[in-house]
């Protein structure tokens, strides 16, 4: 079978189910992008991938390759397999959601990666699930001195990617982050894309 | 009326009620012990003081000293008004739970700060809560180069306290981290207190 390959329009996402043992790659098509990602367990989504119990599971901000993901459970969900980009990802910040556009003097309605993924989880038929902190993809939120945090653009180039492996069947929602106040994404949202391998 | 004080055992919690602009002092009793503190909106324990918005609203990784703590909805729950502490406390890592002391290789029952906010959030009527990330009071966590964590003892001395002002009728959970495999309580869990001003 031919790999399946999902795009993303930019500030959209979608959801993509992956059997345990199943790998995947996060493409930043264009470069310079964000892309939050979450992973609920297939058979039950009250267990999730957690930005808090991996830093314990790894001892660090962030998984290296050939380290986990683990649930709230701590429960490794995915392994960090391959990472063709430069390594800068985040995993302390929340998804943007409409509040947060309204904090930034947004006016009207301004796509985020909550609704993205409420949208995506409620196609699936889960209508309400928790909102876990994602797993940023190319994010770039240097810590400082003092436990300052940045936000600094997205270094990727075009094709640069993240290759996952699954350890358990979930489901993975990955959004195309809509951010285009503050300067993650260069001001400028573009697509992604998820390759089933 | 005069201040009420809540003694919280070592490895055990209590939840009090803190009505809008109300004033609480949680109090390391002996010294060199951990707090993990939640609060709920009393209206709705859907919305919590969540750990991954507040780095966004203060943008660092904890609050300063006239800074607020916000919900999963962004609003402000908890200001920091005063620490009379060395200011060491952690956002970073998720509550110890039953699994945790399993992979740390406790055989029995072993107290975690985990079951300790179910047990004290079901008293009050609310047996199914999220377990958000906590406010690690006085727990040591350095931030190494490459985003590696330091697993230190608290370094706080015998009353040292933190005061914290609720922006909204909350409840808020104390629990006296059980933690006594790792080092951040000196391996000694000892009582903490809370001052309700």
């Amino acid at each position: 079978m031919a790999d399946e390959l999902v795009q993303v329009p930019a500030r959209e996402a979608r959801a993509v189910r992956v059997a345990s043992g199943g790998r995947f790659r996060v493409i930043d098509v264009e470069g310079g992008q964000v892309v939050d990602l979450f992973a609920f367990a297939a058979d039950d989504v009250g267990e999730y991938a957690s930005a808090e119990h991996t830093r314990i599971w790894v001892n660090r901000l962030f998984p290296r390759v050939g380290e986990a993901f683990v649930t709230n459970r701590r429960r490794p969900i995915l392994w960090l397999e391959r990472d063709d980009s430069p390594g800068v990802h985040d995993m302390l910040c929340a998804a943007c959601d409409p509040t947060r556009y309204r904090l930034l003097g947004v006016g009207g309605w301004h796509a985020s990666c909550q609704e993205n993924l409420q949208g995506a989880m409620a196609a699936l038929g889960h209508d309400r699930v928790e909102i876990p902190q994602p797993i940023n993809l190319f994010m770039n939120i240097p810590v400082r001195d003092g436990g300052e945090l940045g936000w600094e653009p997205a270094p990727t180039r075009a094709g640069d990617s993240v290759t996952l492996r699954a350890e358990t069947d979930c489901i993975v929602v990955v959004s195309a982050c809509p951010q285009d106040i503050v300067p993650i994404n260069h001001n400028n949202p573009t697509p992604i894309a998820v390759e089933l391998l």
